[in-house]
């Protein structure tokens, strides 16, 4: 861990961050001074003044993304702020552009006011053909995604949210084909009613998924439950739990077919892996430490185990999801990421394994599988065309 | 024309506008995404989240500019607002790339709200180490400027003021040592009180010229005139016109040593030019079409003529001023970009050019001298030292 330190700063100070911009035209004679700036720029802007959407055509706009965030839910750090938050923004921005040659630039605003945060990413969305917003705390990061999707006209994607839910959701696809189970027949318990376990309850929600139990530190969450609570948990108790089970994660997962862990390490025994349905899929993705390590999951019982980690098979990486999910959108001009185009990029990740070489240790492409972005962008774009949300520009 | 219009609608439409982001570092496997991501990430934020400064040594921040505006005067367009504005501060940030090696972003505003824009940048200031202030409209310029310099610890600089300003004097430098007049002995005349004009004042007064009369479009500028003032101009007033002159341009001319035209084409006639003083000195920087043509006023025996055309000699270039600046205040993290380093920025320019190579049309070094942006980012982190401004990271 000390040579991880030594080396991530060292890489980190070497370059001065990671990030640079570069311009895309030589300015070397009066020439091009006058067709990159003055006089020749003025063409281009009498264009958008025309027609804002022609900054699709003229601008970076068609292929910039903005990394947003404020830093209150950093990593596993926590509320460390927008100026220490800049690392992991920056790294975002690297994978974007590393994993779909998407450019990306971070916007780490200093405020923890979501209605502030909501005004600036709207007053800053001419330079942008997309938002990834990223490391906002729960509940805020709901209403921050909801408000500037109602206000803007192109992508808003809370990553923490919907890139987990993504990948989660197609490894389970993957993983339903191996325990030959339908998803409208399965158990479903989720510990973490933060960003990533709401967003996996709505888009289980999508495939079929009826029975669902979330859990939060409290335990299961229902309709009416007194303690503990906030609107988006109200809202989620409406849509799950339809049984009424109230009780403790272990008692809820007596006869699950599933768990995903959004949560902490170490909240799952093998007790409680036992009590499962016949062939368990786990999903432990807490970081660094899942809810259960995997070799003790599989010793108790378990089918199949996914993990966040890298160094176990079955990687819930968001890397799968997002480059391909905005490079799909930016291509056509996206007004929003709308539910199928998530249902769309669940499809074509799971779909990079043939069902013939699937395994209970490949469920989920490796993260570094090249085939993945440009299936994600292609079956992206195509479900934003056929729903009516791409743009068109005469 | 029509020629180049084609060709700079051509140009951005080839290229999607003219940047893009460009990571430092390559993530082919495991180990460069431990790195550069999660979980290596971790500890450069952890290292900021100890002491802000540290920004510097891990981030982007140590060598990334804002150019910042909210598009509400944009070139000879006026208010076209921030979309529209975007290819223009594109352009600017190219030019920043080019010149010297700085690396840009824009960030076009969608608000005509001073407060709002002050507020926003506050918010963005993380993610900088430096703020170009472009194209914002007079008088709000002025404010949005005085209040960032008050609440940031970066530098903010309102390039349509300092810039033009810088190479106008170093034009103006170089051309008294042709015409053999001390600073303290001249009388010059501005003709425009936007934010080019209040700033080459204030310019000017640090080199110790102080007879200086500014106009508006209702003539000389002067203490308790009752019509056309705000809060500037008042503030000007005082600044100059000690002789209390009232009257137009052409009555204000009468004597002068140096026209200084930041206004509007055609204003100035060869009449006017003969009432000057002996070897009379004209910088017509009015775009694209000057005050007077350079012919025009050299018949009418201007000795030295300076245009904002790159047509003419004596080009009055920005692109001189301000890639040099910011290169030479983020090489010493400089908290702001103060008075002195302003003087220091002149006196490179300027010195370019060896007292034996002066002539009438070279004054001013070409815009594509190499040697510019180098002399001045030494001499502006040089003054940034001495004045206390350059940070020191433990």
């Amino acid at each position: 861990m000390t040579n991880l330190r030594e080396k991530a700063l060292k890489m980190h100070r070497d370059h001065q961050g990671k990030l640079m911009v570069e311009s895309k035209v030589k300015v070397t004679n009066s020439e091009d001074l006058s067709l990159a700036y003055s006089p020749g720029v003025a063409e281009p802007c009498l264009e958008i003044n025309k027609g804002k959407e022609n900054a699709y055509l003229y601008t970076m706009k068609s292929h910039m993304v903005a990394v947003v965030s404020n830093g209150t839910a950093v990593l596993g750090l926590g509320n460390i702020g927008a100026q220490a938050a800049l690392p992991v923004m920056e790294g975002k921005a690297v994978l974007f552009k590393n994993f779909a040659n998407v450019d990306a630039f971070p916007i780490c605003l200093d405020t923890a006011d979501p209605d502030k945060l909501i005004e600036t990413v709207e007053m800053l969305a001419p330079n942008f053909g997309g938002i990834n917003l990223e490391d906002i705390a729960a509940p805020d990061c709901f209403y921050v995604e909801e408000e500037l999707k109602k206000r803007l006209d192109i992508p808003v994607f809370h990553d923490d949210q919907h890139g987990t839910a993504i990948v989660t959701v197609a490894g389970l696809v993957n993983a339903l084909k191996l325990v030959n189970k339908q998803t409208d027949q399965i158990k479903v318990v989720i510990n973490g009613a933060g960003a990533a376990g709401i967003a996996i309850v709505k888009l289980l929600n999508k495939f079929g998924v009826n029975q669902i139990v979330i859990c939060d530190s409290q335990g299961a969450i229902y309709q009416g439950r007194e303690f503990g609570m906030n609107p988006i948990k109200e809202m989620i108790a409406k849509e799950t739990n339809q049984q009424m089970e109230t009780g403790d994660l272990r008692s809820v997962m007596k006869g699950a077919d599933v768990f995903i862990g959004v949560s902490l390490a170490n909240l799952v025994d093998q007790e409680m892996v036992r009590s499962m349905n016949d062939d368990p899929i786990i999903f432990a993705m807490a970081n660094p430490n899942p809810e259960i390590m995997p070799e003790d999951a599989l010793a108790a019982g378990a089918r199949i185990v996914g993990t966040g980690r890298s160094d176990y098979p079955n990687q819930v990486n968001n890397v799968l999801a997002f480059p391909g999910i905005f490079k799909g959108a930016l291509s056509v001009m996206a007004n929003e990421i709308n539910d199928e185009m998530k249902v769309a990029a669940v499809h074509a990740i799971a779909g990079i394994i043939a069902e013939a070489d699937l395994t209970e240790n490949y469920i989920i492409p490796d993260p570094f599988d090249q085939r993945v972005a440009v299936a994600v962008s292609q079956a992206v774009a195509k479900a934003a065309i056929e729903t009516g949300v791409a743009k068109q520009i005469k």
